[in-house]
């Protein structure tokens, strides 16, 4: 992968803290958008590893490299997990990435996302085609622009899953994170409804994914993590499953095999045989979720990223 | 993890090109050993996230906080694949971290460590016994202060279980990454021997990984990749066990269980139930595999890492 | 000017090259322009410390915090030793700044300006009027958009002052720093006449420093270099005025002050003062000027800047 | 100065902070020492375009590269302006290279060294000889291992000259840049005596300068700065005289080229021509020293620099 077309890191560069001592430099070949929405500051860059990247505040959210990795771990287990997921619920996500991959199964009825920030959708539409493939446009879509919490609470819908592809726990983010917060999914959850969302990296945030962890559990009964190397995020990323009825650590290989061809799902990293492998954690990781001088996050008070 | 003490980035850094446009920054904050061997310049860095740091020619080898992720992932795969390990080959690993994984096993009578680099143990003994434990001073331990393909060559001994634990491919260690070198190793293997490498990360040098694993594919029957997230070094690392007799694949849960109980073998990262994880690789790793536009490695033309 | 705005460097960052040992890193608040044109990488953004800045293939050009220092330093010197600049020749300096100082002096009756690259002026004249303020529609002004050195050669006019507000010698621009430019240069000047350069950091590019005075000090008799400490540039900077009759370093501050009065001309930097402090230079750099190792450039051979 | 011995920024680096928003780079060869005093931690480190650097808690100090730059500009503008500077005082310089600079005038009797922290002068006397020559061995010299302040508040001694060469103010050090500081410091000045400072960077740390030239001012009657660019220190740097008596201005080259005869020194960037014009600043940093917005730095609320 390494281009060619330049012997140093020089010129544009995004800085990336990762902790308080640690840090990568990406250099970028082309600004293709800088600007500020209502809500946050937007840049959509060039990069030779990583193709665009779509930075909010300052942390990169995807790469058109490898979001497939990201949103398909975050979308297929659950979704394969269930077996007749009709109506979905995507809260953030406004880069229709996870969209995209919500819509590959043809069961789907409905999507409703939900994206506080009209602006990031509207970037999307016109400079990451090539991430949410005008997922937008589907009929089965209706778009939210809307605090995902307040959305919630005044829905009276229910949901088959419900997806949480939010911006790291931090501020106004932080309330997305907690008990309060996962009790109101659950009530707008169907039986046999799932939740997923991303939760951080199981080594330099271990605390917060550790809190994620414990602050599901608190609310579901089967709260199953797992994780993915995503290479233009620099970590490794952790995602958990939720649910009360449905566990996806016992859904087998060949059961998923068949939803594949039942549904029309075409994938290019997540398959069958990953699944029964995706929720086998290390010693570390199971002694991690172990921790008990991690406290489950609440509104009042709300675990945040110490960046 | 993200440490108290400094609130940026600053004062000494450890810089690390991981391509020709990515890059990071791992703050230091104290130097406890820095001098340039017979063959190579080597610094012992201690950072706030990773603790000591043992870099070698400004490339991170190792750290005290996740060595055992890298030395575990490298070592009992394939000793707890092969039924009696009793004599165990190391090339490279100066450092002492493989030594001491291998030595967990009581059936393990014989180790051979072949390093080039005399000064690079000597420095480990003294600054990092928290890597090796003393293993060094173990009396099943041989050590020669050799070039690892020339030991090779000149040995008699065969051996069960041979484990490659070098500096990336380039310059002179390109040499130990080629057919004629695995096929030297075949020849030093009993039957049912196994021999593991690591092989470099998937994604940003998948060139190489990929070169790897088609130069055993040439001489060894079965070749099986596996990953690790190793937080230290910035990127997920692949290994490769290749062997004619053993697929480390087909090797159950509960046979790897018994044989941690019979050879008294404690870990923190591996386990039984990973080790069945392991082999299962997504998608695109997979299609990487079959890439055509990747040359096997050879004496005439070597792969090098590119950076 | 530390901005409060921000506690470490993050996000968007400038990442300078100054030699092959030593870098700068410039935050970035937001990209204003991005993109290449027929012959370079062009770029404005605005950064906390240094405002707007123009960047030509990664390289600072310019900010609006010190571009006065700059072009003060570049133009004044030059036009206050001439008794009465008439015309004056600009080659390169498309953003306007050296034009705007040079148009400040009402005797001034005609700026020719040579730039190669009709963009950079578009862009400028968009993006950086505090840097020109609209110098171009001033009616003494004639553009060309022309190589420099073709425009010497084949025009038969002649000047007072030529101003050369290069690029660094480097490729293309390499050209514009030789012996057989500069005499191409003085076959151009009227009597009286004088030319001024930039000439890179006396210390970290001594090398080009000096050979830029040995190679002026080929084709007239009278060479004065002078400093200046511009922050954007992370470097003190150094011009050079040549002329075969004028000595700018026997013009009294009186004279200066004189000329200030008639011509109506107004800095925020440059004084009759500093005139005649400027060009006593430290002795570790008269020294440095004395280098016989250091050979003059020619069209055969130019000098080029390292990086 | 480039070096060739590399093609990239890589390996150990010394980041530094120069604003808020600004920082640089300086790739690092070999560490010489590195270890925490009582007071401050401390590395000599070597880099390609700076020889050997001190740093103190992450702060470049000196080069060998350039200290002369730094060292001649603090100490010969006020010895070469006092008549017979028979007594001097250094407060801080505990590396020695003010001491080397004040020894070199033949009518020195003695000087007194004051630096709080002992490990710094062990430090330099084994690490940093090219940069004091062993000046701490010659009999005129008396050292002093305790706080400036106390020292000078202890002391019946006078001096002709006193020489402040101090870390940034910042934390304690902050105590040895106000105005009572300064009070005491005139008390302990014999009729024409001198005092000279170090004041910080005359854009970037404008505020800062600028506060300590009022606050001498509130005290001395005549109150000179001036400047010099210090490669390694990434910034221009400015320094102040002050004292009741002498005017250092109005010393003329003549009677400085007799005193550098008169008194045997030998310099490598100081003159008595530059020491004319050292003190003609240009007009914006005329201006600045007007600001009315920087206030006098009182022991109640001293100025500290922001990073």
């Amino acid at each position: 992968m390494p281009s060619s077309s330049s012997i140093d890191i020089g010129g544009m560069l995004y800085h990336e803290r990762l902790t308080r001592s640690l840090s990568r430099l990406v250099q970028i070949n082309r600004v293709i958008f800088s600007g500020t929405t209502k809500y946050q500051r937007v840049e959509i860059v060039e990069s030779p590893d990583f193709g665009k990247m779509l930075l909010i505040d300052g942390k990169v959210q995807l790469s058109t490299f490898d979001e497939y990795i990201y949103h398909e771990s975050l979308v297929h287990p659950s979704l394969f997990s269930h077996p007749r997921p009709e109506k979905v619920l995507i809260i953030g996500g406004g880069d229709g990435g996870a969209l995209e991959e919500v819509l590959k199964h043809n069961v789907v009825k409905e999507v409703v996302l939900v994206d506080l920030d009209k602006e990031i959708i509207e970037i999307s539409k016109k400079y990451l085609k090539e991430v949410h493939k005008d997922a937008f446009n589907d009929e089965r879509v209706s778009i939210f622009i809307e605090d995902g919490r307040r959305f919630v609470e005044r829905t009276n819908d229910k949901f088959d899953v419900v997806i949480l592809d939010l911006t790291d726990p931090s501020g106004q983010s932080a309330r997305l994170y907690t008990v309060e917060f996962y009790k109101l999914i659950k009530s707008r959850l169907n039986s046999n409804g799932i939740v997923t969302t991303h939760s951080e990296s199981p080594y330099v945030y271990q605390r917060e994914f550790v809190a994620i962890y414990k602050t599901l559990s608190e609310v579901f009964s089967i709260v199953r993590p797992y994780g993915a190397w995503i290479p233009s995020f620099g970590l490794y990323w952790m995602f958990i499953i939720a649910s009360d009825h449905i566990d996806p650590r016992s859904i087998s290989k060949d059961l998923i095999k068949k939803r594949f061809e039942e549904r029309g799902v075409y994938t290019e990293y997540y398959s069958p045989e990953l699944h029964e492998a995706l929720f086998v954690l290390p010693k570390d990781i199971l002694m991690a979720l172990k921790r008990t001088d991690v406290p489950v996050s609440t509104d009042e008070k709300p675990i945040e990223i110490p960046v």
